[in-house]
Protein backbone atom coordinates (compact mmCIF):
# COMPACT_ATOMS: atom_id res chain seq x y z
CA UNK A 1 0.00 0.00 0.00
CA UNK A 2 1.65 3.25 -1.10
CA UNK A 3 1.20 6.49 1.18
CA UNK A 4 -0.27 8.75 -1.04
CA UNK A 5 -4.23 9.87 -1.53
CA UNK A 6 -3.83 8.27 -4.49
CA UNK A 7 -4.02 4.61 -6.29
CA UNK A 8 -1.00 2.60 -7.64
CA UNK A 9 -1.75 -0.11 -9.89
CA UNK A 10 0.96 -1.79 -11.85
CA UNK A 11 0.12 -4.09 -14.66
CA UNK A 12 2.55 -6.81 -15.08
CA UNK A 13 3.41 -10.44 -17.09
CA UNK A 14 5.63 -11.88 -20.21
CA UNK A 15 5.42 -10.53 -23.62
CA UNK A 16 2.27 -10.84 -25.50
CA UNK A 17 0.07 -10.61 -22.34
CA UNK A 18 -1.68 -8.02 -23.37
CA UNK A 19 -0.96 -5.38 -21.00
CA UNK A 20 -0.86 -1.87 -23.00
CA UNK A 21 -4.31 -2.89 -23.97
CA UNK A 22 -6.18 -3.05 -21.04
CA UNK A 23 -4.12 -0.58 -19.46
CA UNK A 24 -5.31 1.27 -21.91
CA UNK A 25 -8.75 0.15 -22.04
CA UNK A 26 -8.57 0.47 -17.92
CA UNK A 27 -7.47 4.49 -17.52
CA UNK A 28 -10.14 5.07 -20.34
CA UNK A 29 -13.02 3.68 -18.28
CA UNK A 30 -11.47 5.21 -15.14
CA UNK A 31 -11.26 8.37 -16.58
CA UNK A 32 -15.10 7.72 -17.84
CA UNK A 33 -16.18 7.34 -14.61
CA UNK A 34 -14.81 10.74 -13.39
CA UNK A 35 -11.12 9.62 -12.01
CA UNK A 36 -8.24 12.07 -12.76
CA UNK A 37 -5.84 8.99 -14.51
CA UNK A 38 -2.31 8.93 -15.05
CA UNK A 39 -1.35 6.03 -17.42
CA UNK A 40 2.55 5.71 -17.98
CA UNK A 41 4.77 2.81 -18.56
CA UNK A 42 8.44 1.16 -17.80
CA UNK A 43 11.04 1.54 -18.41
CA UNK A 44 10.13 5.04 -19.57
CA UNK A 45 7.67 8.38 -18.74
CA UNK A 46 10.00 10.98 -18.33
CA UNK A 47 12.36 12.30 -21.10
CA UNK A 48 15.55 10.71 -19.11
CA UNK A 49 13.97 7.01 -18.63
CA UNK A 50 12.63 6.84 -22.23
CA UNK A 51 16.39 7.23 -23.47
CA UNK A 52 17.44 4.69 -20.76
CA UNK A 53 14.42 2.47 -22.36
CA UNK A 54 16.05 2.95 -25.92
CA UNK A 55 19.05 1.79 -24.53
CA UNK A 56 17.46 -1.12 -22.62
CA UNK A 57 15.50 -2.23 -25.31
CA UNK A 58 17.73 -1.55 -28.66
CA UNK A 59 19.74 -4.87 -29.20
CA UNK A 60 22.87 -2.82 -30.44
CA UNK A 61 24.85 -2.41 -27.46
CA UNK A 62 26.34 -5.29 -24.89
CA UNK A 63 24.94 -5.14 -21.71
CA UNK A 64 25.60 -7.23 -18.62
CA UNK A 65 22.49 -8.41 -16.56
CA UNK A 66 23.01 -6.44 -13.64
CA UNK A 67 24.09 -3.30 -15.61
CA UNK A 68 20.49 -4.08 -17.00
CA UNK A 69 18.93 -4.37 -14.11
CA UNK A 70 20.67 -0.99 -12.83
CA UNK A 71 19.50 0.90 -15.83
CA UNK A 72 15.84 -0.48 -15.39
CA UNK A 73 16.02 1.22 -11.50
CA UNK A 74 17.58 4.35 -12.87
CA UNK A 75 14.52 4.75 -15.59
CA UNK A 76 12.54 3.94 -12.54
CA UNK A 77 13.76 6.44 -10.10
CA UNK A 78 13.67 9.15 -12.05
CA UNK A 79 9.63 8.43 -13.33
CA UNK A 80 9.29 7.98 -9.20
CA UNK A 81 10.74 10.94 -8.14
CA UNK A 82 9.05 13.33 -11.26
CA UNK A 83 5.99 11.96 -12.00
CA UNK A 84 4.50 9.11 -9.87
CA UNK A 85 5.53 10.88 -6.68
CA UNK A 86 3.97 14.06 -7.41
CA UNK A 87 0.80 12.03 -9.56
CA UNK A 88 0.08 9.55 -6.29
CA UNK A 89 0.72 12.98 -4.14
CA UNK A 90 -2.39 15.00 -5.87
CA UNK A 91 -4.78 11.91 -5.84
CA UNK A 92 -4.35 10.30 -8.96
CA UNK A 93 -5.00 6.95 -9.99
CA UNK A 94 -1.77 6.05 -11.27
CA UNK A 95 -2.06 2.43 -13.85
CA UNK A 96 1.86 1.63 -14.79
CA UNK A 97 2.38 -0.91 -18.10
CA UNK A 98 5.17 -3.10 -16.12
CA UNK A 99 6.67 -1.91 -12.99
CA UNK A 100 9.91 -3.30 -10.46
CA UNK A 101 8.43 -6.97 -10.42
CA UNK A 102 9.36 -6.98 -14.13
CA UNK A 103 13.02 -6.36 -13.46
CA UNK A 104 12.42 -9.09 -10.55
CA UNK A 105 11.33 -11.32 -13.31
CA UNK A 106 13.30 -10.65 -16.03
CA UNK A 107 17.03 -9.83 -14.38
CA UNK A 108 16.39 -11.26 -10.63
CA UNK A 109 15.03 -14.47 -11.74
CA UNK A 110 15.12 -14.94 -15.68
CA UNK A 111 18.68 -13.15 -16.12
CA UNK A 112 19.88 -14.89 -13.25
CA UNK A 113 20.61 -11.70 -11.41
CA UNK A 114 19.52 -12.75 -8.32
CA UNK A 115 16.69 -11.61 -5.59
CA UNK A 116 18.03 -10.27 -3.10
CA UNK A 117 20.64 -8.30 -5.73
CA UNK A 118 17.05 -6.38 -6.79
CA UNK A 119 15.10 -6.53 -3.20
CA UNK A 120 17.82 -4.02 -2.95
CA UNK A 121 17.33 -1.87 -5.51
CA UNK A 122 13.34 -2.18 -4.78
CA UNK A 123 14.12 -0.36 -1.47
CA UNK A 124 16.48 2.39 -2.44
CA UNK A 125 13.03 3.29 -4.78
CA UNK A 126 10.82 3.04 -1.73
CA UNK A 127 7.29 3.27 -3.87
CA UNK A 128 5.20 -0.12 -3.46
CA UNK A 129 2.01 -0.78 -5.75
CA UNK A 130 -1.33 -0.97 -4.30
CA UNK A 131 -2.53 -3.67 -6.36
CA UNK A 132 -0.13 -5.15 -9.58
CA UNK A 133 -2.19 -7.65 -11.58
CA UNK A 134 -0.14 -10.46 -13.28
CA UNK A 135 -2.13 -10.97 -16.93
CA UNK A 136 -1.58 -14.29 -17.89
CA UNK A 137 -2.72 -15.48 -21.40
CA UNK A 138 -1.72 -19.32 -23.23
CA UNK A 139 1.83 -19.47 -24.83
CA UNK A 140 0.05 -19.85 -28.43
CA UNK A 141 -2.03 -16.35 -27.58
CA UNK A 142 1.10 -14.40 -26.36
CA UNK A 143 2.60 -16.04 -29.87
CA UNK A 144 -0.26 -15.18 -31.88
CA UNK A 145 -0.26 -11.61 -30.48
CA UNK A 146 3.80 -10.98 -30.92
CA UNK A 147 3.59 -12.11 -34.95
CA UNK A 148 0.63 -9.57 -35.29
CA UNK A 149 2.82 -6.71 -33.73
CA UNK A 150 4.50 -4.37 -36.14
CA UNK A 151 8.32 -3.72 -35.74
CA UNK A 152 11.68 -5.59 -34.82
CA UNK A 153 11.58 -7.68 -31.81
CA UNK A 154 13.51 -5.77 -28.75
CA UNK A 155 16.20 -7.22 -26.28
CA UNK A 156 13.60 -9.22 -24.16
CA UNK A 157 11.14 -10.08 -26.92
CA UNK A 158 14.17 -12.01 -28.49
CA UNK A 159 15.00 -14.40 -25.37
CA UNK A 160 13.46 -17.72 -26.32
CA UNK A 161 11.27 -20.38 -24.88
CA UNK A 162 13.49 -21.17 -21.94
CA UNK A 163 13.94 -18.18 -21.33
CA UNK A 164 10.17 -17.79 -21.16
CA UNK A 165 8.98 -20.27 -19.05
CA UNK A 166 12.45 -18.95 -16.73
CA UNK A 167 10.31 -15.46 -16.43
CA UNK A 168 6.82 -17.16 -16.16
CA UNK A 169 7.93 -18.73 -12.86
CA UNK A 170 9.52 -15.67 -11.60
CA UNK A 171 6.18 -13.75 -12.08
CA UNK A 172 5.07 -16.99 -10.14
CA UNK A 173 7.17 -16.62 -7.52
CA UNK A 174 6.77 -12.78 -6.88
CA UNK A 175 3.22 -13.34 -6.27
CA UNK A 176 3.20 -16.44 -4.28
CA UNK A 177 5.10 -14.10 -1.92
CA UNK A 178 2.99 -10.93 -1.91
CA UNK A 179 -0.64 -12.61 -2.77
CA UNK A 180 -2.78 -9.29 -1.23
CA UNK A 181 -0.69 -7.25 -3.81
CA UNK A 182 -0.23 -9.65 -6.82
CA UNK A 183 -3.50 -10.51 -8.08
CA UNK A 184 -3.00 -13.15 -11.11
CA UNK A 185 -5.80 -12.06 -14.25
CA UNK A 186 -6.71 -14.33 -17.32
CA UNK A 187 -6.07 -12.29 -19.97
CA UNK A 188 -6.85 -14.58 -22.73
CA UNK A 189 -10.40 -13.08 -23.72
CA UNK A 190 -11.17 -9.65 -25.18
CA UNK A 191 -9.54 -6.56 -24.09
CA UNK A 192 -13.47 -5.40 -22.88
CA UNK A 193 -13.63 -8.65 -20.93
CA UNK A 194 -10.06 -8.53 -18.99
CA UNK A 195 -10.94 -4.45 -18.16
CA UNK A 196 -14.02 -5.51 -16.72
CA UNK A 197 -12.15 -7.71 -14.73
CA UNK A 198 -9.31 -5.29 -13.67
CA UNK A 199 -12.36 -2.59 -12.66
CA UNK A 200 -14.33 -5.21 -10.39
CA UNK A 201 -11.18 -6.72 -8.44
CA UNK A 202 -9.95 -2.52 -7.89
CA UNK A 203 -13.31 -2.38 -6.69
CA UNK A 204 -13.08 -5.66 -4.11
CA UNK A 205 -9.55 -4.59 -2.95
CA UNK A 206 -8.97 -0.81 -2.89
CA UNK A 207 -12.71 0.07 -2.50
CA UNK A 208 -12.58 2.54 -5.69
CA UNK B 1 41.97 -5.23 -1.11
CA UNK B 2 40.61 -6.92 -4.07
CA UNK B 3 40.88 -10.98 -4.46
CA UNK B 4 42.45 -11.12 -7.77
CA UNK B 5 46.02 -11.59 -8.32
CA UNK B 6 46.02 -7.93 -10.58
CA UNK B 7 46.37 -4.69 -8.42
CA UNK B 8 43.29 -1.99 -8.75
CA UNK B 9 44.20 1.59 -8.54
CA UNK B 10 41.82 4.25 -8.74
CA UNK B 11 42.28 8.32 -8.68
CA UNK B 12 39.57 10.07 -8.04
CA UNK B 13 38.84 13.82 -7.20
CA UNK B 14 37.39 17.11 -8.48
CA UNK B 15 37.01 19.10 -11.77
CA UNK B 16 40.76 19.77 -12.89
CA UNK B 17 42.41 18.10 -10.30
CA UNK B 18 44.86 16.51 -13.07
CA UNK B 19 43.75 13.02 -12.50
CA UNK B 20 43.38 12.06 -16.42
CA UNK B 21 47.01 13.70 -17.23
CA UNK B 22 48.06 11.28 -13.45
CA UNK B 23 46.22 8.25 -15.20
CA UNK B 24 47.98 8.21 -18.44
CA UNK B 25 51.13 9.12 -16.93
CA UNK B 26 51.22 6.40 -14.46
CA UNK B 27 49.93 4.09 -16.85
CA UNK B 28 52.69 4.63 -19.13
CA UNK B 29 55.63 4.27 -16.84
CA UNK B 30 54.11 1.07 -15.18
CA UNK B 31 54.10 -0.44 -18.80
CA UNK B 32 57.73 0.98 -19.80
CA UNK B 33 58.36 -1.54 -16.42
CA UNK B 34 56.80 -4.19 -18.04
CA UNK B 35 54.00 -4.51 -16.38
CA UNK B 36 50.63 -5.32 -17.81
CA UNK B 37 48.13 -2.37 -17.28
CA UNK B 38 44.66 -1.38 -18.02
CA UNK B 39 44.36 2.29 -18.18
CA UNK B 40 40.47 3.20 -18.37
CA UNK B 41 38.18 5.69 -16.46
CA UNK B 42 34.57 6.15 -15.54
CA UNK B 43 31.56 6.39 -16.22
CA UNK B 44 32.77 4.60 -19.25
CA UNK B 45 34.87 1.94 -20.45
CA UNK B 46 32.62 -0.31 -22.35
CA UNK B 47 30.31 0.49 -25.43
CA UNK B 48 27.28 0.05 -23.09
CA UNK B 49 28.87 2.33 -20.04
CA UNK B 50 30.25 4.79 -22.72
CA UNK B 51 26.30 5.39 -23.98
CA UNK B 52 25.30 6.03 -20.61
CA UNK B 53 28.36 8.54 -19.87
CA UNK B 54 27.26 10.47 -22.87
CA UNK B 55 22.92 10.26 -21.41
CA UNK B 56 25.06 11.44 -17.89
CA UNK B 57 27.18 14.11 -18.64
CA UNK B 58 25.00 15.55 -21.98
CA UNK B 59 23.06 18.63 -20.38
CA UNK B 60 20.14 18.12 -22.60
CA UNK B 61 18.28 15.44 -20.49
CA UNK B 62 17.08 16.56 -16.95
CA UNK B 63 18.15 13.39 -14.51
CA UNK B 64 16.78 13.19 -10.65
CA UNK B 65 19.96 12.67 -8.64
CA UNK B 66 18.67 9.20 -7.90
CA UNK B 67 18.50 8.31 -11.63
CA UNK B 68 22.09 9.53 -11.90
CA UNK B 69 23.23 7.71 -8.52
CA UNK B 70 22.01 4.82 -10.70
CA UNK B 71 22.93 5.00 -14.06
CA UNK B 72 26.48 5.58 -12.42
CA UNK B 73 26.54 2.50 -10.59
CA UNK B 74 24.73 0.87 -14.51
CA UNK B 75 27.62 1.66 -16.29
CA UNK B 76 30.18 0.57 -13.58
CA UNK B 77 28.42 -2.89 -13.46
CA UNK B 78 29.15 -3.34 -17.27
CA UNK B 79 32.62 -2.01 -16.63
CA UNK B 80 33.32 -4.09 -13.50
CA UNK B 81 31.88 -7.51 -15.12
CA UNK B 82 32.96 -7.62 -18.74
CA UNK B 83 36.81 -5.43 -18.18
CA UNK B 84 38.11 -4.78 -14.29
CA UNK B 85 37.22 -8.56 -13.09
CA UNK B 86 38.73 -9.88 -16.18
CA UNK B 87 41.61 -7.86 -16.19
CA UNK B 88 42.32 -8.78 -12.78
CA UNK B 89 41.88 -12.15 -12.76
CA UNK B 90 44.86 -12.21 -15.48
CA UNK B 91 46.86 -10.20 -13.22
CA UNK B 92 46.97 -7.07 -14.43
CA UNK B 93 47.26 -3.64 -12.79
CA UNK B 94 43.85 -1.30 -13.56
CA UNK B 95 44.03 2.59 -13.31
CA UNK B 96 40.77 4.00 -13.29
CA UNK B 97 40.03 7.61 -13.58
CA UNK B 98 36.87 7.73 -11.06
CA UNK B 99 35.34 5.01 -9.51
CA UNK B 100 32.53 4.72 -6.77
CA UNK B 101 34.23 7.11 -4.26
CA UNK B 102 33.48 9.85 -7.24
CA UNK B 103 29.42 8.71 -7.02
CA UNK B 104 29.49 9.06 -3.10
CA UNK B 105 31.20 12.38 -3.33
CA UNK B 106 29.05 13.84 -5.98
CA UNK B 107 25.83 12.05 -5.85
CA UNK B 108 26.01 11.03 -1.83
CA UNK B 109 27.25 14.27 -0.56
CA UNK B 110 27.14 16.84 -2.97
CA UNK B 111 23.67 16.16 -4.59
CA UNK B 112 22.04 14.89 -1.27
CA UNK B 113 20.92 10.86 -2.49
CA UNK B 114 22.67 9.60 1.17
CA UNK B 115 25.50 7.92 2.23
CA UNK B 116 23.50 4.82 2.46
CA UNK B 117 22.20 4.62 -0.68
CA UNK B 118 25.21 4.80 -2.49
CA UNK B 119 26.70 2.15 -0.19
CA UNK B 120 24.02 -0.11 -0.57
CA UNK B 121 24.91 0.08 -4.42
CA UNK B 122 28.53 -0.19 -3.52
CA UNK B 123 27.54 -3.54 -1.71
CA UNK B 124 25.90 -4.88 -4.90
CA UNK B 125 29.02 -4.13 -7.78
CA UNK B 126 31.43 -5.81 -5.05
CA UNK B 127 34.77 -4.74 -5.97
CA UNK B 128 36.90 -2.54 -3.87
CA UNK B 129 40.05 -0.88 -4.88
CA UNK B 130 43.59 -1.72 -3.67
CA UNK B 131 44.47 2.17 -3.66
CA UNK B 132 42.71 5.09 -4.41
CA UNK B 133 44.78 8.10 -4.82
CA UNK B 134 42.63 11.88 -4.15
CA UNK B 135 44.06 14.41 -5.90
CA UNK B 136 44.01 17.51 -4.77
CA UNK B 137 45.12 21.58 -6.29
CA UNK B 138 44.27 25.01 -4.83
CA UNK B 139 41.59 26.42 -6.20
CA UNK B 140 42.98 28.54 -8.49
CA UNK B 141 44.84 25.71 -10.32
CA UNK B 142 41.74 23.93 -10.49
CA UNK B 143 39.97 26.77 -12.43
CA UNK B 144 43.00 27.91 -14.51
CA UNK B 145 43.25 23.78 -15.48
CA UNK B 146 39.52 23.85 -16.61
CA UNK B 147 39.36 27.47 -18.43
CA UNK B 148 41.88 25.88 -21.01
CA UNK B 149 40.15 22.69 -21.40
CA UNK B 150 38.57 22.54 -25.12
CA UNK B 151 35.19 21.84 -25.27
CA UNK B 152 31.85 23.13 -23.51
CA UNK B 153 31.15 22.08 -19.95
CA UNK B 154 29.44 18.83 -18.62
CA UNK B 155 26.88 18.36 -16.25
CA UNK B 156 29.17 18.11 -13.28
CA UNK B 157 31.59 20.86 -14.48
CA UNK B 158 28.90 23.42 -14.32
CA UNK B 159 27.68 23.23 -10.88
CA UNK B 160 29.11 26.03 -9.56
CA UNK B 161 31.25 26.84 -6.68
CA UNK B 162 29.03 25.59 -3.51
CA UNK B 163 28.63 22.07 -5.43
CA UNK B 164 32.47 22.06 -5.23
CA UNK B 165 32.56 22.86 -2.00
CA UNK B 166 29.97 19.71 -0.44
CA UNK B 167 32.20 17.67 -3.13
CA UNK B 168 35.79 18.35 -1.20
CA UNK B 169 33.72 18.08 1.90
CA UNK B 170 31.93 14.53 0.82
CA UNK B 171 35.75 13.32 -0.66
CA UNK B 172 37.91 14.28 2.58
CA UNK B 173 34.73 12.57 4.51
CA UNK B 174 35.41 9.25 2.42
CA UNK B 175 38.88 9.56 2.95
CA UNK B 176 38.43 9.69 6.59
CA UNK B 177 36.50 6.81 6.92
CA UNK B 178 39.02 4.32 4.89
CA UNK B 179 42.60 5.91 5.93
CA UNK B 180 44.04 2.57 4.42
CA UNK B 181 42.97 3.06 1.20
CA UNK B 182 42.44 6.25 0.44
CA UNK B 183 45.75 8.76 0.17
CA UNK B 184 45.08 12.36 -0.56
CA UNK B 185 48.05 13.60 -2.72
CA UNK B 186 49.20 17.14 -3.92
CA UNK B 187 48.46 17.24 -7.47
CA UNK B 188 49.77 20.77 -8.04
CA UNK B 189 53.08 20.24 -8.74
CA UNK B 190 53.96 19.00 -12.90
CA UNK B 191 52.97 15.93 -14.03
CA UNK B 192 56.25 14.13 -13.63
CA UNK B 193 56.14 14.87 -10.09
CA UNK B 194 52.82 13.60 -9.48
CA UNK B 195 53.44 10.31 -11.27
CA UNK B 196 56.87 9.27 -9.16
CA UNK B 197 54.72 10.29 -6.37
CA UNK B 198 52.06 8.40 -7.50
CA UNK B 199 54.31 5.45 -8.04
CA UNK B 200 56.55 5.60 -4.68
CA UNK B 201 52.77 5.13 -2.71
CA UNK B 202 51.86 1.98 -5.11
CA UNK B 203 55.80 0.99 -4.05
CA UNK B 204 55.11 1.27 -0.15
CA UNK B 205 51.77 0.31 0.18
CA UNK B 206 51.18 -2.17 -2.54
CA UNK B 207 54.80 -3.75 -3.13
CA UNK B 208 54.35 -3.40 -6.41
Amino acid sequence: MNRYPGLFITLEGGEGAGKSTAAKGLAELLRAEGHEVLATREPGGTKGAEAIRALLLGTETPLHPLAQTMLHFAARADHVETVLRPALERGAIVICDRFYDSTMAYQGYAQGVGVEVVDSLIRLIDLVPDLSFFLRVSEDVAKARLVTRAGATDRYESMGEDFTAKLMRGFEAIAAKEPGRCLWVNSSGTPKEVVAQLRQLIAERAGR
